[in-house]
């Protein structure tokens, strides 16, 4: 059974290590520099703090300084780091990585250097040493996986997704189990950009809930679905025209990366709790610093990681402006602290893809 | 100021009349033979008992056998009545029109002959007398807009769909609010059959709420998200493909009819609480007898109305069964008293649109 080192032992990376150690594959945890107190604690008593989950006896758990032991004969290499620690990964991984060891990503995020967009496996690949760059063989999964269900072995429906076909295939019959169902796509940059950018669609959802606290529910019961629901199809709108101009398929906008992701990201977690603030009118920086200091927001991480880059190919006429209305009012709330309002008259006036 | 007509005293075609008279238009409302106890208390006390909102003094109430006074002078006239009112307004409202009142529907539906699916307005058209029924305008509205929350003037955004671009920019301006956005689409054929489908597939998501009580929280408080976003995503792959068969335009499936309809039906209703009962195991026919007799389940009623006409058109080739799976799956439970049984090996296995 193939070695398997998972880099990065936050929610997603550790619950990911459950389907694997049910199909008998050995597995290395290997926390990064932020996770050090959470490898500590599954030695000590076998339980991942926040999944509040027990690691399978499959998994041995690693500091990040020990990620060279845990590497001999891997197979594998998953990567479970947030958005901002792909550099660290690729500076990490650089040494000890060969084009045989397929690296699939767990982490979500588009990057911008100011001129181009790019999703994260190309970013990823930008970092790693010249010797093997080009022949790196980088997959990446996504679709709505809560990774608190993942581990509890709830079902879970998932597009893995690379250029080769036949790599994607040997990996989904390693990953699959009765729970974890898994498709497969070569459509890598449309399932990237939809998993990306449902992150800033569900923050922008997560608004309503501070309208609704600030107006209250109305005299006969009503809350705020309609404005909900609005939202999220303005950001399956503009997700649809992003993966059009960045040049993946339209099916990964209404099947699992596009819909069924944002739908799940949009019930809440972090985006939500952070939008509940923003629409209950404080400033992003001040919401931030005050109430969520310790959270990674990853709508508002990309926001920020894209935001400039959106605004200089709008401004350049690289990309429409009319087509992502709502992607520009989050970016102008967490880059700018401007308040949030939703550019209604803006919205669903673009051309349709 | 235009003179307008609702007819259906539920609970959309009552909320409607909000915005009609926000902006100073005329409304009479008149119930149908099952809405006499409604259309007595708002005569009453002026409050429309389900929707627990007053009826705005702009509106006059009407019982249906006073249908002919109310058409004095109309000039326009909302169909609100259920998906299985349609012939029945088609026979009361035959000898009180003429092509000079365009009729707008608020009714969701599709019927099914046999042999060929139709749009609720073509269902309507083919119940109007000989004299006019191909000049009959016919319009419709759709999009995510739970009635009490129109009724509470919460922002809420719909389209208004048509083959007449310059009627519905006339109509639009009738009905739009600060609070109620419109848009128009001439693709009428795409958003009434995401409008239609999206009761189905929100049942269906409905599912999850039994199948989360059967199984219980999991020890570390997962529920059961990724499921249904998983389903809510095959759901939108199911529309994009019938709304490509049946000729219909895919910018409808990814905006505010297909992604924002479906979005705000799966966050409970009518559907949500079937679709837990069948989830528990309950068959359908037990369910709607023994726990909701008294309830229109749109998405029951759209999987019985198009359920034969479906098997029969995947049986002759002219739709590919592929493509269907949670469809046919809830027809199945509908028609058949089937088990709620989720079909992963089947998802996402057609060819995509």
């Amino acid at each position: 059974m193939p070695k398997i080192v998972i880099l990065g032992a936050g929610l997603m990376g550790t619950a990911f290590s459950i389907p694997l150690t049910d199909n008998g594959h050995e597995v290395r945890l290997v926390g990064t520099h932020l996770d050090s107190d959470i490898i500590e604690e599954i030695h000590q008593d076998g339980i991942h703090p926040r999944l509040r989950t027990r690691v399978p006896k499959g998994v041995t758990p690693y500091t990040y300084d020990r990620l060279g032991k845990a590497m001999q004969d891997a197979e594998l290499v998953v990567l479970g780091v947030n958005s901002m620690g792909v550099d660290w990964a690729a500076d990490m991984l650089g040494p000890l990585l060969s084009p045989q060891i397929p690296v699939l990503m767990l982490t979500k995020g588009m990057a911008g250097d100011g001129r181009h967009l790019q999703i994260l496996p190309d970013a990823l690949r930008a970092g790693l040493p010249d010797r093997y760059r080009d022949a790196a063989r980088l997959v990446a999964i996504g679709g709505p996986s809560i990774a608190g269900e993942l581990a509890a072995r709830r079902h879970s429906c998932v597009v893995l997704t690379g250029p080769d076909q036949s790599l994607l295939d040997k990996l989904a019959a390693i990953l699959r189990t009765p729970y974890y169902h898994i498709w497969t796509s070569t459509d890598m940059i449309g399932v990237e950009v939809c998993v990306a950018l449902k992150n800033v669609y569900a923050l922008a959802v997560g608004l309503v809930g501070g309208f609704l606290e600030k107006e209250g529910v109305a005299d006969n019961g009503a809350v705020m679905h309609n404005l909900s629901a609005a939202i999220f199809a303005q950001g399956l709108w503009e997700i649809s025209y992003l993966v059009k101009q960045l040049g993946g398929q339209q099916r990964s906008v209404y099947s699992l990366p596009g819909a069924g992701d944002q739908y799940v990201t949009s019930q809440g977690g972090r985006n939500g709790r952070m939008g509940r603030w923003l629409g209950l009118g404080v400033p992003y920086s001040q919401a931030k610093a005050e109430y969520m200091p310790e959270d990674t927001i990853e709508g508002a991480e990309l926001a920020a990681a894209i935001g400039p880059t959106v605004e200089e190919l709008v401004s350049r006429g690289e990309l429409d402006g009319d087509n992502l209305p709502l992607l520009r009012t989050m970016i102008a709330i967490v880059c700018h602290d401007a308040p949030a309002k939703i550019p209604w008259d803006d919205f669903f006036a673009g051309k349709a893809v």
